[in-house]
């Protein structure tokens, strides 16, 4: 009997920000595997970290992180081999996922590539937009409003266009691009509206106004909130 | 000593799907609130039921639910002075929210009229985007995608217009908005990529292509799942 591959939602940084449920299977999976850079630690891992019992086997899946490129197929056909290979001698595995799996989650390519073959089940998990909002004080949309999600890496036209049409905004995978993201926010007269958020629910965790950041850098787990009706999800 | 207002995230229906945290402060706080409709059982007090100790002061919110139309100010004003009450006598008051609290939640009107005067705490939760996602099994954005929420009530021609304009959207509250959503997709050559959802891991979950949803009605907890490019994620 196949194995079950877990996609698990482990939430935005903060451990007991994790769910009932990816706990439970988290602790009952032989198998945990993680996205991690080429070098250096995996955050997913370090936020599940204190939930991991001891002495489980783990798939660390190295992927490069080039600016603007994303992996190759041939890394992830390899760890979708890798993960099968448990999964056909019956045993679950447990790809813990910052936040949540299927929001701009690297789980989607293991997804892809397994759950026509094998059991999958996805357990969401709270999302960075949700924490960063927590965190700011700052609803994210009220009422009939729309809520639109860009990534940072969008060029500087687009971003305005999308800004400018959308009462709500946030910008995520902040990075490198801040420079550009406060510029068009400034040009649209939108500054003192917007919040920026980093490592929300993590240790150094900073909130503030944008036009109180400073630096041209952030990091990529940064995010900038962006709201045209500043006040009225107080009416 | 003021108590603390609590804004908790309980997730999506699945009383699993609670964070750690969220469980901790339900498990210590002595008062209670949730959101429910004029006549009826509050949703978010179910979710969280199961982790409820007994004894509790409980607030039930009841706002009249108006197609269209949103509470009026005086019905915030009213608990939110009832629940400054319990933290002037240094009480702490955790408001269940379905969801995540700051996406459309209701709690965000008692935050505004509480926060700048007691200490407040947001705990985000796992909202309804990723928990239909994942039952779905469609990742919502991955890469650098544009990911667009809109509310179902919004105009036809609105709906047209920003989910043409968008590789990936989530229309939520679809209700009695599905004949009109079905039929703006269906103009949009869609229809074949999208996905519904309704009560998303709740008891009665259900998941379908659009296209072979029957009937003009939905509940008010259903969402549509679009995606440009289906297929993208397993690229």
């Amino acid at each position: 009997m196949s194995g079950t591959l877990y996609g698990l939602g482990v939430g935005p940084g903060d451990p007991e920000l994790i769910t009932l449920k990816a706990l439970r299977v988290l602790e009952r999976a032989p198998v945990i595997a993680y996205p991690a850079p080429e070098t250096g630690d995996s955050l997913a891992r370090a936020i599940a970290a204190p939930h991991i019992p001891a002495g489980r086997d783990e798939i660390v899946i190295r992927t490069p992180m080039v600016p603007g490129r994303f992996p190759a197929h041939d890394v992830y056909d390899k760890y979708a081999d890798e993960i099968a290979g448990h999964l056909a001698a019956g045993r679950d595995v447990a790809v813990l996922c910052e936040g949540d799996p299927f929001l701009y989650g690297s789980f989607m390519y293991l997804f892809a590539r397994l759950s026509e073959t094998h059991p999958a089940t996805v357990v969401p998990g709270v999302s960075s937009l949700g924490a960063c909002a927590a965190a700011a004080g700052v609803p994210l949309v009220s009422r009939n409003q729309i809520l639109t999600v860009l990534p940072g890496p969008l060029p500087e036209d687009e971003l305005a266009a999308r800004i400018e049409a959308s009462p709500a905004v946030a910008v995520m995978k902040v990075g490198r691009h801040l420079d550009k993201i406060r510029r068009v926010v400034d040009r649209l007269g939108l500054t003192s509206t917007a919040h920026y958020v980093e490592h929300a629910t993590m240790d150094g965790q900073r909130v503030m106004p944008l036009a109180e950041v400073n630096g041209d850098g952030a990091p990529y787990f940064s995010m900038v909130l962006i709201r045209h009706a500043e006040g009225e999800a107080g009416s």
